[in-house]
């Protein structure tokens, strides 16, 4: 089993230390924060590591990128310096362009394969980590200059060692999906709350149900992670909400004006919906 | 106990048939369909019924409606013609300004309560009631012309009996509460479905993950119902989505623009979030 390094102790990196462990996996931790560290090893999340990247990134076989992803990009250059030759290097980010581009910038004795576990909750932070996080997932990888055969098995190992399965993807294609299902949910969720906090009255809050809950539990996630995903893939986001956009006016002018139109596009979504997650989901 | 009929065997009625019933009511109930009245009878939600609810109207203490809104509305009509002196006449509906205008046209002997059960879910029908539903909820109950003490306890009673707590509130700031925290996330749960099937590719369906899933769950439920709630409370549902689209404008342009200030307000917005529901919904 590769001797893996966890750069980022959060929801994502823990969780993926953990499972690898529970795999097998010899794994190391970096934190920027010395008391996370020192709690991840406490909690049986990493075997050891510290706040310094550069005392840890010689000792491993791969390298997994789990913070922020302008973090990540960031700690790049630091990588480039200090990892031995062969080291391969992925990441757990939830956008693909910006850090590949960064990757293909790496020197030629490093290896490098974008990375993105299609997993995730409402929690953030080591406490909430969780070695069956991506159980049952898609962990989308996605090529970059120096990947070769190597690169790619250490990867796939890798996300089937934490309990997802490999996907492989252009990165500029993974943006534009993720953009529509995942980052523009996110924006929506945050605008709810944000408008209910505008305008709403004290019974809307105390009159937000089940509904409320489900439609927001997105904009409940790690506030930095957050940010970053949008920065990092603003242009995608942009072409998503202006989509969103036209389809809200569609559905509203259907309802003040037809509402037969209205009945038959809810059917069709519903029926689209549970095509997806089934009848109770 | 009273007598109780429910009219509209669907997930809300017969939640509250079963509730009712389990509390020791007496349940009758009206389908227009004779076929979910049968299967409601064999499943013990209701001890008799028809699909004429003009034979069953004159014997019930108090009336749910608990069909889709503008069904619900036209019943009353009926009503008002069979119900005997006295009846106590409640709905379960999502809007409240339309139903409780159009209660106060009921003849003079009768007693209305406009009624809103704060819960559900995304299934729908029969097959889908469950006693537990209103469990904790809240009851929305709001005045008519016609109510009075004998009226306001009947219904507090049924709402208790259901699980749930009783709520008087104004029927024109109920419609505006839900509009923000009920059917906003309804429309833009629906465009969101709606927004994929247009501009995503295949990648993005098999990307979607829990995120999609919770942020759309509220586009699964009865195409009937959400029609009829958008229908019967637009305008309202208009100035909130304005509301909205206004936030999903900020949020954007702070992303392309002014990142600090994209981080600041989603650390708000979670902050927000977690006070309403803890961190872990």
């Amino acid at each position: 089993m590769p001797r893996v390094l966890v750069v980022g102790l959060g929801l994502i990196g823990g969780s993926a230390a953990l499972a690898l462990r529970s795999a097998g996996a010899r794994v190391h931790g970096v934190s920027r924060k010395p008391s996370t560290v020192k709690r991840a090893i406490e909690r049986g999340v990493i075997e050891s590591g510290s706040d310094r990247i550069e005392h840890e990134a010689a000792h491993a076989d791969i390298i997994l990128l789990a913070a922020p992803v302008r973090a990540s990009i960031s700690l790049l250059s630091t990588l480039g310096e200090v990892a031995p030759p062969g080291t391969v290097i992925t990441d757990a980010c939830s956008t693909k362009r910006e850090i590949t581009t960064a990757m293909d910038d790496l020197p030629a004795h490093l290896r490098a394969v974008g990375g993105h576990p299609m997993a995730g909750n409402e929690q953030s932070g080591l406490d909430a980590a969780d070695a069956s996080l991506f159980r049952g997932s898609t962990w989308v990888l996605t090529e970059t200059r120096s990947t070769d055969e190597h690169a790619r098995q250490m990867c796939e190992a890798l996300a089937r060692a934490a309990g997802a399965e490999p996907l492989w993807a252009d990165a500029a294609e993974h943006d534009s999906a993720v953009a529509l299902v995942s980052h523009l949910p996110l924006l929506t969720a945050a605008a709810l709350v944000l408008t209910a906090e505008r305008i709403g009255a004290p019974l809307a809050w105390r009159l937000a149900a089940s509904g409320f809950r489900d439609s927001t539990r997105l904009a409940a996630g790690a506030p930095d992670m957050g940010a970053d995903i949008l920065v990092t893939n603003s242009k995608e986001v942009r072409g998503a909400a202006e989509g969103f956009s036209a389809s809200l006016r569609e559905l509203l002018d259907a309802t003040e004006e037809r509402p037969e139109e209205l009945l038959r596009t809810l059917a069709r979504v519903a029926e689209r919906r549970r095509s997806m997650y089934g009848e109770s989901q």
